[in-house]
Protein backbone atom coordinates (compact mmCIF):
# COMPACT_ATOMS: atom_id res chain seq x y z
CA UNK A 1 0.00 0.00 0.00
CA UNK A 2 1.68 3.33 -1.12
CA UNK A 3 0.92 6.00 1.09
CA UNK A 4 0.46 9.52 0.19
CA UNK A 5 3.56 11.05 0.93
CA UNK A 6 5.40 8.46 -1.04
CA UNK A 7 2.96 9.10 -4.06
CA UNK A 8 3.81 12.60 -3.55
CA UNK A 9 7.40 11.99 -2.91
CA UNK A 10 8.22 10.03 -5.90
CA UNK A 11 6.03 12.06 -8.36
CA UNK A 12 7.85 15.00 -7.36
CA UNK A 13 11.21 13.19 -7.97
CA UNK A 14 10.30 13.18 -12.16
CA UNK A 15 11.14 17.21 -11.74
CA UNK A 16 14.88 17.88 -11.31
CA UNK A 17 13.98 20.98 -8.98
CA UNK A 18 12.69 18.40 -6.34
CA UNK A 19 15.60 15.66 -7.02
CA UNK A 20 17.90 17.90 -6.05
CA UNK A 21 15.74 19.82 -3.00
CA UNK A 22 15.18 15.95 -1.63
CA UNK A 23 18.92 14.26 -3.18
CA UNK A 24 17.23 10.92 -4.65
CA UNK A 25 16.47 9.89 -8.11
CA UNK A 26 14.17 6.62 -9.22
CA UNK A 27 15.32 3.60 -11.58
CA UNK A 28 12.58 1.68 -13.32
CA UNK A 29 12.12 -1.84 -14.28
CA UNK A 30 13.75 -5.50 -12.76
CA UNK A 31 16.98 -5.80 -15.00
CA UNK A 32 17.91 -1.58 -13.65
CA UNK A 33 16.59 -1.57 -10.55
CA UNK A 34 18.78 -4.89 -9.73
CA UNK A 35 21.73 -3.36 -11.42
CA UNK A 36 21.40 -0.12 -9.14
CA UNK A 37 20.75 -2.75 -6.14
CA UNK A 38 23.99 -4.51 -6.70
CA UNK A 39 26.10 -1.34 -6.96
CA UNK A 40 26.95 1.38 -4.36
CA UNK A 41 24.06 3.17 -5.01
CA UNK A 42 22.22 3.76 -1.74
CA UNK A 43 18.87 2.32 -1.70
CA UNK A 44 15.91 4.81 -0.15
CA UNK A 45 12.78 2.82 -0.78
CA UNK A 46 11.71 -0.34 -3.19
CA UNK A 47 7.56 -0.48 -4.62
CA UNK A 48 6.99 -3.90 -5.87
CA UNK A 49 4.31 -5.48 -7.73
CA UNK A 50 4.86 -8.90 -6.10
CA UNK A 51 3.38 -10.79 -8.90
CA UNK A 52 5.51 -9.19 -11.58
CA UNK A 53 8.36 -9.24 -9.98
CA UNK A 54 9.96 -13.02 -9.67
CA UNK A 55 13.17 -12.00 -7.96
CA UNK A 56 15.26 -9.30 -7.51
CA UNK A 57 18.58 -9.23 -5.60
CA UNK A 58 18.10 -9.74 -1.60
CA UNK A 59 17.21 -6.92 0.07
CA UNK A 60 18.35 -6.75 3.69
CA UNK A 61 16.68 -3.29 4.70
CA UNK A 62 12.72 -4.42 5.01
CA UNK A 63 11.47 -1.08 6.04
CA UNK A 64 12.90 0.58 2.86
CA UNK A 65 10.59 -2.29 0.96
CA UNK A 66 6.67 -1.42 0.18
CA UNK A 67 4.45 -4.17 -2.15
CA UNK A 68 2.45 -2.84 -4.27
CA UNK A 69 -0.31 -3.38 -6.81
CA UNK A 70 0.13 -2.34 -10.60
CA UNK A 71 -2.16 0.36 -10.28
CA UNK A 72 -0.59 2.11 -6.97
CA UNK A 73 2.45 1.92 -9.27
CA UNK A 74 1.14 3.09 -11.91
CA UNK A 75 0.50 6.48 -10.25
CA UNK A 76 4.54 7.21 -9.79
CA UNK A 77 5.64 5.49 -12.75
CA UNK A 78 7.00 8.03 -16.02
CA UNK A 79 6.63 4.64 -18.14
CA UNK A 80 3.28 3.56 -20.16
CA UNK A 81 3.57 0.11 -19.12
CA UNK A 82 5.26 0.06 -15.55
CA UNK A 83 7.36 -2.81 -15.17
CA UNK A 84 6.39 -3.94 -11.77
CA UNK A 85 9.42 -2.46 -9.78
CA UNK A 86 10.34 0.94 -8.84
CA UNK A 87 13.53 1.85 -6.74
CA UNK A 88 14.19 5.37 -4.88
CA UNK A 89 18.07 6.14 -4.90
CA UNK A 90 20.47 8.61 -3.24
CA UNK A 91 22.02 10.83 -5.74
CA UNK A 92 25.30 10.03 -5.00
CA UNK A 93 27.89 12.78 -3.48
CA UNK A 94 29.36 15.04 -6.65
CA UNK A 95 33.02 14.10 -6.41
CA UNK A 96 35.42 16.63 -8.09
CA UNK A 97 36.65 15.53 -11.21
CA UNK A 98 40.64 15.74 -10.98
CA UNK A 99 42.29 16.27 -14.44
CA UNK A 100 45.37 15.01 -12.97
CA UNK A 101 44.14 11.62 -11.97
CA UNK A 102 42.73 11.28 -15.89
CA UNK A 103 44.40 7.74 -17.20
CA UNK A 104 41.62 7.24 -19.92
CA UNK A 105 39.88 9.08 -22.87
CA UNK A 106 36.78 10.79 -20.53
CA UNK A 107 33.91 11.51 -22.96
CA UNK A 108 32.60 14.94 -22.49
CA UNK A 109 29.43 16.20 -23.33
CA UNK A 110 28.53 20.12 -24.05
CA UNK A 111 25.23 21.05 -23.35
CA UNK A 112 23.54 17.71 -24.76
CA UNK A 113 19.81 18.29 -24.41
CA UNK A 114 17.89 15.09 -25.41
CA UNK A 115 17.49 12.81 -22.08
CA UNK A 116 17.41 9.64 -24.61
CA UNK A 117 20.62 10.78 -26.33
CA UNK A 118 22.21 11.47 -22.67
CA UNK A 119 20.89 7.76 -21.78
CA UNK A 120 22.21 6.04 -24.91
CA UNK A 121 25.61 7.52 -24.67
CA UNK A 122 25.88 6.18 -21.22
CA UNK A 123 24.86 2.95 -22.06
CA UNK A 124 27.16 3.25 -25.00
CA UNK A 125 30.29 3.95 -23.19
CA UNK A 126 29.47 0.89 -20.38
CA UNK A 127 29.64 -1.14 -23.30
CA UNK A 128 32.89 0.45 -24.61
CA UNK A 129 34.48 0.27 -20.94
CA UNK A 130 34.38 4.18 -20.76
CA UNK A 131 34.42 4.88 -17.14
CA UNK A 132 34.19 8.86 -16.85
CA UNK A 133 31.54 11.50 -18.48
CA UNK A 134 32.29 14.83 -17.93
CA UNK A 135 29.02 17.05 -18.80
CA UNK A 136 28.74 21.40 -19.23
CA UNK A 137 26.27 22.60 -16.60
CA UNK A 138 23.52 23.03 -19.09
CA UNK A 139 23.60 19.18 -20.19
CA UNK A 140 20.25 17.56 -19.38
CA UNK A 141 20.24 16.22 -15.71
CA UNK A 142 21.92 12.76 -15.55
CA UNK A 143 19.09 11.70 -12.77
CA UNK A 144 16.29 12.36 -15.34
CA UNK A 145 14.07 9.60 -15.10
CA UNK A 146 14.37 9.30 -19.10
CA UNK A 147 18.26 9.40 -18.85
CA UNK A 148 17.89 6.51 -16.13
CA UNK A 149 15.15 4.45 -18.43
CA UNK A 150 17.79 5.16 -21.71
CA UNK A 151 20.63 4.21 -19.88
CA UNK A 152 19.26 0.63 -19.31
CA UNK A 153 21.00 0.47 -15.61
CA UNK A 154 24.83 1.11 -16.90
CA UNK A 155 24.29 4.35 -15.03
CA UNK A 156 24.98 2.48 -12.26
CA UNK A 157 28.67 2.11 -13.36
CA UNK A 158 29.88 5.41 -15.14
CA UNK A 159 31.02 7.95 -13.14
CA UNK A 160 28.90 11.01 -14.53
CA UNK A 161 29.88 14.65 -13.21
CA UNK A 162 28.84 18.25 -13.98
CA UNK A 163 31.71 20.61 -14.45
CA UNK A 164 32.76 24.13 -15.80
CA UNK A 165 33.99 22.84 -19.06
CA UNK A 166 35.86 25.83 -19.88
CA UNK A 167 37.91 25.60 -16.13
CA UNK A 168 38.56 22.33 -16.32
CA UNK A 169 39.53 21.98 -19.63
CA UNK A 170 42.16 25.33 -19.02
CA UNK A 171 43.98 23.36 -16.58
CA UNK A 172 44.18 20.24 -18.82
CA UNK A 173 47.67 19.12 -20.95
CA UNK A 174 46.03 16.18 -22.41
CA UNK A 175 44.87 15.83 -26.33
CA UNK A 176 40.91 17.25 -26.83
CA UNK A 177 39.19 15.58 -29.61
CA UNK A 178 36.44 17.50 -30.87
CA UNK A 179 33.53 15.66 -33.27
CA UNK A 180 33.27 18.59 -35.61
CA UNK A 181 31.75 18.60 -39.35
CA UNK A 182 35.26 19.33 -40.85
CA UNK A 183 37.92 17.87 -38.88
CA UNK A 184 40.32 14.73 -39.58
CA UNK A 185 38.49 11.60 -40.72
CA UNK A 186 38.11 9.57 -37.11
CA UNK A 187 39.21 6.49 -39.90
CA UNK A 188 42.57 8.27 -40.10
CA UNK A 189 42.87 9.06 -36.34
CA UNK A 190 44.89 7.23 -33.82
CA UNK A 191 43.62 7.46 -30.53
CA UNK A 192 45.89 8.12 -27.85
CA UNK A 193 44.19 6.37 -24.95
CA UNK A 194 43.89 9.40 -22.39
CA UNK A 195 42.55 12.88 -22.78
CA UNK A 196 39.05 14.01 -24.03
CA UNK A 197 36.75 13.06 -26.20
CA UNK A 198 34.01 16.10 -26.77
CA UNK A 199 30.63 16.21 -28.18
CA UNK A 200 28.36 19.29 -28.73
CA UNK A 201 24.93 20.03 -28.58
CA UNK A 202 22.55 18.16 -30.94
CA UNK A 203 21.53 21.25 -33.16
CA UNK A 204 24.32 23.68 -32.67
CA UNK A 205 27.33 21.11 -32.11
CA UNK A 206 30.30 22.42 -29.71
CA UNK A 207 30.38 25.42 -28.16
CA UNK A 208 32.12 28.72 -29.29
CA UNK A 209 33.37 28.54 -25.79
CA UNK A 210 35.46 25.17 -26.06
CA UNK A 211 36.15 25.24 -29.37
CA UNK A 212 39.40 26.78 -28.88
CA UNK A 213 40.08 23.87 -26.57
CA UNK A 214 40.28 21.20 -29.04
CA UNK A 215 43.70 20.33 -30.36
CA UNK A 216 41.57 17.44 -32.67
CA UNK A 217 38.94 18.14 -34.58
CA UNK A 218 37.75 14.71 -35.87
CA UNK A 219 34.42 13.62 -37.92
CA UNK A 220 32.86 11.08 -39.37
CA UNK A 221 33.26 10.53 -42.82
CA UNK A 222 30.18 9.81 -45.07
CA UNK A 223 27.00 11.95 -45.23
CA UNK A 224 27.30 13.24 -48.95
CA UNK A 225 23.82 14.07 -48.68
CA UNK A 226 22.72 14.20 -45.16
CA UNK A 227 24.01 16.95 -42.91
CA UNK A 228 24.81 15.09 -39.83
CA UNK A 229 24.46 12.08 -37.09
CA UNK A 230 22.33 12.01 -34.37
CA UNK A 231 25.00 12.80 -31.53
CA UNK A 232 24.47 9.49 -29.67
CA UNK A 233 25.60 8.09 -33.02
CA UNK A 234 28.41 9.60 -33.57
CA UNK A 235 29.30 9.16 -29.82
CA UNK A 236 29.04 5.49 -30.19
CA UNK A 237 30.79 5.35 -33.98
CA UNK A 238 33.83 7.17 -31.94
CA UNK A 239 34.15 4.77 -29.35
CA UNK A 240 33.70 1.48 -31.18
CA UNK A 241 37.03 2.79 -33.25
CA UNK A 242 38.72 4.05 -30.16
CA UNK A 243 38.21 0.75 -28.71
CA UNK A 244 38.43 -1.14 -31.97
CA UNK A 245 42.33 -2.45 -32.10
CA UNK A 246 41.39 -3.73 -28.80
CA UNK A 247 38.94 -5.90 -30.14
CA UNK A 248 40.96 -6.74 -34.02
CA UNK B 1 -6.13 30.12 -42.98
CA UNK B 2 -6.69 26.62 -41.76
CA UNK B 3 -10.23 25.11 -42.67
CA UNK B 4 -12.15 22.50 -40.14
CA UNK B 5 -11.69 20.12 -43.16
CA UNK B 6 -8.17 20.53 -43.08
CA UNK B 7 -6.79 20.56 -39.18
CA UNK B 8 -9.17 17.43 -39.56
CA UNK B 9 -6.99 15.58 -42.51
CA UNK B 10 -3.61 16.44 -40.72
CA UNK B 11 -4.29 15.28 -37.25
CA UNK B 12 -5.88 12.23 -38.96
CA UNK B 13 -2.28 11.30 -40.49
CA UNK B 14 -0.98 11.49 -36.79
CA UNK B 15 -2.48 7.94 -37.27
CA UNK B 16 -1.34 4.97 -39.41
CA UNK B 17 -4.75 3.95 -40.18
CA UNK B 18 -5.60 7.30 -41.58
CA UNK B 19 -2.61 7.63 -43.29
CA UNK B 20 -3.13 4.14 -44.64
CA UNK B 21 -6.69 4.89 -45.52
CA UNK B 22 -5.50 8.42 -47.23
CA UNK B 23 -2.31 7.28 -48.58
CA UNK B 24 -0.35 10.57 -46.86
CA UNK B 25 1.65 11.04 -44.78
CA UNK B 26 3.40 14.47 -43.50
CA UNK B 27 6.90 16.19 -42.43
CA UNK B 28 7.75 18.94 -40.11
CA UNK B 29 10.62 21.93 -40.35
CA UNK B 30 12.33 23.52 -42.90
CA UNK B 31 15.05 21.12 -43.65
CA UNK B 32 13.36 18.34 -43.60
CA UNK B 33 10.75 19.63 -45.72
CA UNK B 34 13.13 21.39 -48.16
CA UNK B 35 14.72 17.53 -48.91
CA UNK B 36 11.26 16.36 -49.12
CA UNK B 37 10.23 19.22 -52.13
CA UNK B 38 13.39 18.32 -53.73
CA UNK B 39 12.96 14.56 -54.12
CA UNK B 40 10.39 12.60 -55.83
CA UNK B 41 7.61 12.18 -53.64
CA UNK B 42 4.79 14.42 -54.28
CA UNK B 43 3.46 17.02 -52.39
CA UNK B 44 -0.51 17.28 -51.40
CA UNK B 45 -0.28 20.30 -49.47
CA UNK B 46 2.14 22.46 -47.68
CA UNK B 47 0.92 24.76 -44.47
CA UNK B 48 3.71 27.55 -44.11
CA UNK B 49 4.42 30.50 -40.93
CA UNK B 50 5.69 32.93 -43.71
CA UNK B 51 7.63 35.19 -40.56
CA UNK B 52 8.99 31.58 -39.33
CA UNK B 53 10.31 30.32 -43.18
CA UNK B 54 12.70 32.81 -44.70
CA UNK B 55 13.28 30.63 -47.72
CA UNK B 56 11.34 27.28 -48.91
CA UNK B 57 12.49 26.29 -52.47
CA UNK B 58 9.99 27.70 -55.18
CA UNK B 59 6.44 26.35 -55.22
CA UNK B 60 5.34 25.46 -57.86
CA UNK B 61 1.38 24.82 -56.90
CA UNK B 62 0.34 27.92 -55.87
CA UNK B 63 -2.96 25.94 -54.92
CA UNK B 64 -1.60 23.53 -52.48
CA UNK B 65 0.24 26.19 -50.78
CA UNK B 66 -1.49 27.79 -47.45
CA UNK B 67 -0.31 30.38 -45.35
CA UNK B 68 -1.04 29.81 -41.49
CA UNK B 69 -0.10 31.61 -37.85
CA UNK B 70 2.14 29.63 -35.65
CA UNK B 71 -0.87 28.97 -33.48
CA UNK B 72 -3.57 27.48 -36.22
CA UNK B 73 -0.10 25.32 -36.75
CA UNK B 74 0.31 24.21 -33.32
CA UNK B 75 -3.06 22.44 -33.85
CA UNK B 76 -1.89 20.00 -35.98
CA UNK B 77 1.60 19.69 -35.64
CA UNK B 78 2.88 16.70 -33.31
CA UNK B 79 6.10 18.82 -32.37
CA UNK B 80 5.61 20.99 -28.88
CA UNK B 81 7.22 23.89 -30.58
CA UNK B 82 6.33 23.57 -34.01
CA UNK B 83 8.65 24.76 -36.61
CA UNK B 84 7.03 26.86 -38.78
CA UNK B 85 6.23 24.85 -41.83
CA UNK B 86 4.31 20.91 -42.24
CA UNK B 87 4.15 19.47 -45.55
CA UNK B 88 1.71 16.63 -46.37
CA UNK B 89 3.09 14.62 -49.34
CA UNK B 90 1.87 11.07 -51.16
CA UNK B 91 3.22 7.78 -49.77
CA UNK B 92 4.46 6.54 -52.93
CA UNK B 93 3.39 3.62 -54.06
CA UNK B 94 5.24 0.18 -52.86
CA UNK B 95 7.13 -1.35 -55.37
CA UNK B 96 8.27 -4.97 -55.05
CA UNK B 97 11.61 -5.76 -53.71
CA UNK B 98 13.67 -7.95 -56.61
CA UNK B 99 15.81 -10.16 -54.74
CA UNK B 100 17.89 -10.63 -58.50
CA UNK B 101 18.52 -6.88 -58.31
CA UNK B 102 20.44 -6.29 -55.02
CA UNK B 103 24.00 -4.95 -55.57
CA UNK B 104 24.68 -3.82 -52.18
CA UNK B 105 24.41 -4.51 -48.71
CA UNK B 106 20.75 -4.00 -47.62
CA UNK B 107 19.22 -2.96 -43.74
CA UNK B 108 16.80 -5.76 -42.54
CA UNK B 109 14.40 -4.45 -39.92
CA UNK B 110 12.76 -7.44 -38.13
CA UNK B 111 10.49 -5.74 -35.65
CA UNK B 112 11.73 -2.51 -34.51
CA UNK B 113 9.43 -1.03 -32.54
CA UNK B 114 10.13 2.47 -31.40
CA UNK B 115 9.89 5.34 -34.26
CA UNK B 116 13.12 6.73 -32.84
CA UNK B 117 15.41 3.83 -33.20
CA UNK B 118 13.80 3.77 -36.88
CA UNK B 119 14.18 7.09 -38.25
CA UNK B 120 17.69 7.27 -36.63
CA UNK B 121 18.43 4.25 -38.60
CA UNK B 122 17.20 5.76 -41.55
CA UNK B 123 19.41 8.63 -41.50
CA UNK B 124 22.38 6.85 -40.09
CA UNK B 125 21.97 4.79 -43.22
CA UNK B 126 21.78 7.62 -45.56
CA UNK B 127 25.08 9.25 -43.87
CA UNK B 128 26.69 5.69 -44.84
CA UNK B 129 25.74 5.55 -48.11
CA UNK B 130 22.74 2.70 -47.73
CA UNK B 131 19.88 2.83 -50.15
CA UNK B 132 17.44 -0.26 -49.73
CA UNK B 133 15.91 -0.79 -46.16
CA UNK B 134 13.17 -4.12 -45.99
CA UNK B 135 11.35 -3.85 -42.43
CA UNK B 136 8.72 -7.23 -41.47
CA UNK B 137 5.52 -6.50 -41.31
CA UNK B 138 5.54 -5.80 -37.88
CA UNK B 139 8.23 -3.16 -37.81
CA UNK B 140 6.35 0.32 -36.63
CA UNK B 141 5.53 2.21 -39.57
CA UNK B 142 8.15 4.42 -41.67
CA UNK B 143 5.67 7.47 -42.01
CA UNK B 144 4.72 7.38 -38.41
CA UNK B 145 5.49 11.55 -38.09
CA UNK B 146 8.05 9.92 -35.08
CA UNK B 147 9.73 8.27 -37.54
CA UNK B 148 9.83 11.07 -39.87
CA UNK B 149 11.21 13.64 -37.51
CA UNK B 150 14.24 11.28 -36.19
CA UNK B 151 14.85 10.36 -40.00
CA UNK B 152 15.78 14.49 -40.41
CA UNK B 153 14.81 14.26 -44.02
CA UNK B 154 16.76 11.11 -44.72
CA UNK B 155 13.74 9.06 -45.54
CA UNK B 156 13.71 11.43 -48.79
CA UNK B 157 16.61 9.43 -49.73
CA UNK B 158 16.25 5.83 -48.62
CA UNK B 159 14.29 3.40 -49.84
CA UNK B 160 11.75 1.46 -47.26
CA UNK B 161 9.67 -1.61 -48.26
CA UNK B 162 7.94 -3.68 -45.97
CA UNK B 163 7.49 -7.34 -46.78
CA UNK B 164 7.36 -10.94 -45.52
CA UNK B 165 11.20 -11.19 -44.66
CA UNK B 166 10.74 -15.41 -44.24
CA UNK B 167 9.51 -15.62 -47.84
CA UNK B 168 12.19 -13.17 -49.25
CA UNK B 169 14.99 -14.37 -47.32
CA UNK B 170 14.07 -17.49 -48.91
CA UNK B 171 14.43 -16.85 -52.12
CA UNK B 172 18.16 -14.99 -51.31
CA UNK B 173 21.33 -16.90 -52.35
CA UNK B 174 23.40 -13.99 -51.15
CA UNK B 175 24.83 -13.66 -47.16
CA UNK B 176 22.83 -12.42 -44.92
CA UNK B 177 24.87 -11.15 -41.62
CA UNK B 178 22.37 -10.98 -38.25
CA UNK B 179 23.32 -8.94 -35.23
CA UNK B 180 22.90 -11.57 -32.16
CA UNK B 181 24.89 -11.54 -29.16
CA UNK B 182 27.06 -14.64 -29.74
CA UNK B 183 28.56 -14.09 -33.30
CA UNK B 184 31.64 -13.32 -34.59
CA UNK B 185 33.40 -9.61 -33.98
CA UNK B 186 32.54 -7.52 -36.34
CA UNK B 187 35.74 -5.76 -36.25
CA UNK B 188 37.06 -8.89 -37.60
CA UNK B 189 34.70 -9.79 -40.11
CA UNK B 190 35.51 -8.91 -44.20
CA UNK B 191 31.58 -8.10 -45.02
CA UNK B 192 30.74 -8.44 -48.86
CA UNK B 193 29.15 -5.68 -50.63
CA UNK B 194 26.33 -7.28 -51.63
CA UNK B 195 23.77 -9.08 -49.18
CA UNK B 196 21.44 -8.66 -46.08
CA UNK B 197 22.46 -7.37 -42.81
CA UNK B 198 19.68 -8.07 -40.07
CA UNK B 199 18.68 -6.36 -37.17
CA UNK B 200 15.63 -7.19 -34.32
CA UNK B 201 13.37 -6.27 -32.14
CA UNK B 202 14.78 -3.80 -29.02
CA UNK B 203 13.72 -6.79 -26.60
CA UNK B 204 13.80 -9.91 -28.59
CA UNK B 205 16.24 -9.83 -30.94
CA UNK B 206 16.03 -11.54 -34.54
CA UNK B 207 12.66 -13.27 -34.43
CA UNK B 208 13.37 -17.78 -34.76
CA UNK B 209 11.57 -17.26 -38.17
CA UNK B 210 14.50 -15.66 -39.43
CA UNK B 211 17.66 -16.99 -37.51
CA UNK B 212 17.68 -20.21 -39.91
CA UNK B 213 18.28 -17.57 -43.02
CA UNK B 214 21.59 -15.78 -41.03
CA UNK B 215 24.55 -17.02 -42.98
CA UNK B 216 26.93 -15.25 -40.37
CA UNK B 217 25.98 -13.86 -37.03
CA UNK B 218 27.92 -10.97 -36.33
CA UNK B 219 28.50 -9.72 -32.60
CA UNK B 220 29.63 -6.10 -31.79
CA UNK B 221 32.49 -7.00 -29.18
CA UNK B 222 32.33 -4.84 -25.85
CA UNK B 223 30.10 -5.63 -23.22
CA UNK B 224 31.40 -6.97 -19.56
CA UNK B 225 29.19 -5.26 -17.36
CA UNK B 226 26.10 -4.48 -19.79
CA UNK B 227 23.68 -6.55 -21.18
CA UNK B 228 22.90 -4.74 -25.15
CA UNK B 229 23.29 -1.96 -27.09
CA UNK B 230 20.39 0.22 -28.02
CA UNK B 231 19.44 -1.08 -31.84
CA UNK B 232 20.34 1.87 -33.19
CA UNK B 233 23.62 2.27 -32.11
CA UNK B 234 24.52 -1.38 -32.83
CA UNK B 235 23.31 -0.89 -36.42
CA UNK B 236 25.48 2.40 -36.77
CA UNK B 237 28.67 0.47 -35.20
CA UNK B 238 28.07 -1.77 -38.10
CA UNK B 239 27.41 0.31 -40.70
CA UNK B 240 30.20 2.40 -39.98
CA UNK B 241 32.38 -1.14 -40.26
CA UNK B 242 31.27 -1.58 -43.28
CA UNK B 243 31.96 1.52 -45.15
CA UNK B 244 35.34 1.84 -42.87
CA UNK B 245 37.33 0.81 -45.99
CA UNK B 246 36.08 2.64 -48.22
CA UNK B 247 37.01 5.99 -46.24
CA UNK B 248 39.98 4.81 -44.71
Amino acid sequence: MLSKSQISLVKSLHQKKFRKENNLFFVEGIKAVTEFLNSSFVLYSIYIVPEFVPKLPKLSHKQKVFEVSINELQKISVLQNPQGVLAVFEIPKSIDFDVEKVNDLVIVLDGIQDPGNMGTIIRTADWFGFKNIICSIDTVDVYNPKVVQASMGSLARIRVVYNDLGILLSKNTLPVYGALLDGANIFKTNFLQKGYLIFGNEGNGISEELKPFISKAITIPGGEATESLNVSISAAICCAEIRRNMFK
